[in-house]
Parts: C-alpha cells; structure tokens; sequence
C-alpha cells in the first residue's frame, strides 16, 4: 500500500482510459481506476488530482515541447515555418503509441462540456505561449498571435483526423499536409 | 411596474456596461443596473436570464449573420474568399457605437475565468458553424474546418486589435489588414 510501484502513473493512466472507454467518464471511479491499475486509489492521488487530471496530463510538456521547438528554429525562419517547427515537434508526442488513447480521450471530451471547456482553454494558452515565443523572436504583435492562431487551426484540424477512427496516417505526416492546405487556402 | 418601456433592452445593456466599467462585473448587482436604467430588475428578468447575459447579448445574432453571409458569397468564391465575407460583414456589428461597450466587455471577460470559458466556447461554436456552412458549399471537411479554423484567427487578432485603447481604425479595414496579413504569412 502506498509503496513505490514500477510505471504506477503510465499504470493509472491505461486504466482510466480503459474504464473511460468502456462504462464512459462520469461512471469511473478513482476507486474502479486503482484496482484495474492494480494500484491503491491512495497512490492514485500521487500522480492526479482527481480523474479528470487524466486526460490533461502532459499538456504542460505539450506546451513546453512545442514552444522549445519554435524557439529553437532557425533564426532565418519566418514566423509560419517556427510554428510548423513547433507542430512537427508535437508529433513525437502524438505517436502511434497514444492513438488509442487520444481516441477515447477525444471522445470524453467531446461529450463533457466541463471538459471541453477545459480543453479549449488549454488550447487558448498553447496558442497564447507560441505567439509569446513568436514576440521573442522579434515578430510583430498581431503578425505573432496571426501566426500562432494559424498554426493552432493547423494542429486543430490534424488532430482531430488523426483521431479519426479510419485514420491510418501518422500525426507528422497529417500536419505537413494541412500545413500545405492552408498555405494553398490562404494563397489562393 | 413592468410595463413596456421603449428601448428597454438597450437601457439596461448600457447601464450594465457602465457599471461593469466603473466598479467591475462582480460588484455589479440587476438591482443596480436596473436603477441605472431607471426601470425595473423584474423587467431586466424578461430580457436577460442574468447579468452575465449582457455580455453575450447578440451572439446568436452575430453568428447567424456571419453564416449567411458565407453562405451568400458568390458560388466560384474560394473557401477562404467565403469566410473573408463572413468576416467583412461583422463590421456592420462591430460599429463605432458599439466600440466603448466591447472595450469594456473585453477587460470583463479577460478578468473572469468563467466569462472567458464562455467566450472560448461562443468562438468555437462559430468556428463550428463557419465550417458547416463552408461544408454546405461542397467544400472537403478538412479543408472547410482549416478555411474556418483560419478565419477565426483573423476574427480574434482583428477583434483584439480593435478593442484596444489606442486603436483609431474601424473593424472592417483592421479584418481586411489582417486578412492580407495571414495570406502573406502563410504563403511566404
């Protein structure tokens, strides 16, 4: 009880989406996640602060990810290339590993709208943080929150088909792709 | 006592601004705003479910306009030329009367996290709405929801930009400014 168990959060986080996926959100109990986990719901609240800290963790690293990512792309880049720099990164995030898991995810969220709120927050101060790394790197205000808005109606869009149940493509490979659609949809 | 009064709705919308601006959203009470008004709070009742209400008086309204417009573009226009429309015709809703009203709304917002939940959520459901109306046009899902997704970057820089003290130019030129300005970004 309590004691120090290989991978407990990775552990909590299969089970939760297990449970999320199978009786849905609102019927998981922290108790029903620890004993599929084959964990204590004590240890469970060393890691989350309730169930609901499932589906947000790792938006932080997320974020931190992302923004290293445009703020490490070449000096010479314009602002939409450092943004598509910061969308490539996420895809180590989003790997095939996570797809089911993003799937149910999606999925909750969709049907929550306490959740959905909280997701489109966390959406808001991704795009806030690109467009303050934008400003960092000497872009224009408006020009900075324009490209990072762009950007996130990028990573919007390919997230939810990466999502997608007949989705077979992987998540770099959907981005670069509506990266290229929007610059042909704005262009045209 | 609850009798008709002319321009009812729009006594109480300007009261309410005004006190939201002079001692803040939280302080303000319907029974102050309501004596502002110089009506009554049980007639404030057959206008608004409360005081946060006020704020987003006219969004469905808004929403509803920005569709059709889409909607009403001319057949060869391109995806993000219909979404342009849609955006151009907000100006008619963001005039210069109603400048001081959405400077003010704007720092309530900002102030409150639940307003600002609210407003992300408002702003999604027209992204929503642009892209089913762009869908409706026979335009693909993903590039329907990107053209959306793109031109509600525009609508909030623009909207952010026009809400701000020092900003002399209208709603319209700042949205066509920003328009060419993401059409340069994403296609450089």
């Amino acid at each position: 009880m309590g004691r120090w168990e290989p991978n407990s959060e990775q552990r909590f986080l299969v089970a939760a989406i297990e449970l999320f996926g199978e009786i849905g959100f609102e019927r998981t109990t922290v108790a029903a996640i620890a004993q599929r986990a084959g964990l204590t719901a004590r240890t469970f609240f060393r890691y989350f602060a309730d169930k609901r800290e499932v589906l947000f963790n790792g938006s932080e690293q997320l974020q931190k990810t992302m923004v290293d990512a445009l703020a490490g792309a070449p000096a010479e880049a314009s602002p939409v290339d450092a943004v598509a720099a910061a969308l490539a990164k996420a895809a180590d995030f989003f790997n095939e590993e996570r797809r089911p898991f993003a799937r149910v995810r999606n999925a909750v969220i969709a049907a929550n709208p306490e959740l959905h709120e909280r997701e489109l927050i966390k959406l808001a101060t991704l795009s806030a943080a690109l467009a303050a790394a934008l400003r960092e790197r000497g872009v224009d205000g408006p020009d900075a929150s324009l490209a990072a808005e762009a950007g996130m109606a990028v990573f919007r869009v390919a997230f939810m088909q990466w999502v997608s149940e007949s989705e077979q493509r992987g998540y770099g490979e959907i981005v670069d792709e509506s990266l290229a659609r929007l610059r042909a949809l704005a262009g045209g």
